[in-house]
């Protein structure tokens, strides 16, 4: 084995913890009452719905910043932050390129570079992941991201292409991620695979599928739990 | 200016030195006679001839490492190298995913980082660029390639691909280059652009073109000193 790419959203940054940190303290700037867990949560399933078009044909290709300033301007309607202007609209969509990292991510993610080469593998678009990464410091070899190949996860352009693109053979890759659904398409495509588990990823009510899955190479809590189990 | 592109091959690496050191090594080892300045010199310019194939549509899109490949093989033959069995074939090959880099490069582009996203323009192949990259601790925020464009350098399709993907307008955007080429078809696609002077790129017999152009925004003689220029 010679690469990790990793899925990000949910799986290296908490992006609805990040939504509702930012959005609170705008929030208190504006004086504005908005339960921003269903604002995260309907913003995610709304990008998530938005990327299905794509994947289906029905929308063209349109990159993860578009999609997600799509929904936006749906929800500043629905959660009544008509009042603000455009800048503050454009500044709050990229509030997905200033996402937190999990804790344990800079410093899982520095171990493991030292043994494998570390690339993103995210819908993500690669401006997004680029600033995300300068914004958390985490360390990755190389960006790769779904608008390279025009093509979403879990499409299996994305992960074909991803090893082209490392010179690698599938079972020289790991896909690293806390989706079930990335993973499997991932094993689909020849790649190895290791499940990570996010419990907190949809806020502490959420009751996501964190069961072991004997189709995953490795299961495990966290970052650096999986740079123990592969020797880095 | 947000983002800062660089040539990497002669701009950020000593392509030639490099492989004279790792020809001579191989030489000693080997027993064998090679005039391993003119090897690389043939290298390089039989690489570039292939790339112009490619750009005039002779070739069908092929990266860096199969070019070289291609030139390798005729060398071997050029050279008296024909005792290599092909995993030291393919061993030489990967010779451009072991470039050193020039001295000021890593301590350059360190503090370049710091105020600018530092990213590859390179006709180099995604897998090179990281595994030289991963070699010489250069801290890429993103590795851009010919490859992701299917195009070379100096091709409009790449600096315009490079701005589109880091979602900048090209005036935000710098290249660096030691190569005037380069730079001019930067400069035509609307970027800004740093020359870095590189004396001993074609090794110290070599008489390259290093005056001062006043199409270009910065003259530097290296990256330390551009750093210094852009404040950084």
């Amino acid at each position: 084995m010679k690469a990790l790419t990793f899925d990000v959203f949910g799986t290296v940054v908490d992006w609805r913890g990040s939504i509702l940190r930012e959005g609170r303290a705008l929030a208190r700037a504006r004086e504005l009452e908005v339960d921003w867990g269903a604002f995260a949560d309907a913003w995610r399933a709304g990008y998530r719905r938005e990327m299905d078009r794509v994947g289906s044909g029905e929308l063209p290709w349109t990159n993860v910043d578009r999609l997600h300033r799509l929904v936006l301007d749906r929800l500043v309607v629905r959660f009544g932050l008509r009042g603000l202007g455009e800048p503050e609209k454009e500044h709050l969509n990229r509030v997905w390129h200033r996402l937190r990292a999990w804790p344990d991510s800079v410093r899982g993610l520095r171990r493991l570079k030292r043994r494998f080469l570390v690339a993103t593998l995210s819908n993500g678009n690669v401006s997004l992941l680029a600033d995300m990464a300068r914004h958390c410091g985490l360390p990755w070899d190389v960006v790769l991201s779904a608008e390279l190949f025009r093509h979403y996860k879990p499409d299996r352009e994305v992960y074909q292409g991803a090893v082209t693109l490392l010179d690698l053979e599938p079972p020289e890759v790991m896909m690293v991620a806390a989706h079930k659904e990335d993973l499997a398409a991932a094993r689909g495509a020849g790649l190895r695979t290791a499940f990570v588990r996010r419990p907190l990823e949809h806020g502490p009510g959420a009751k996501p599928d964190l069961a072991a899955d004997p189709r995953f190479d490795v299961c495990c809590d966290d970052l650096l739990e999986l740079a123990d189990r592969l020797g880095a």
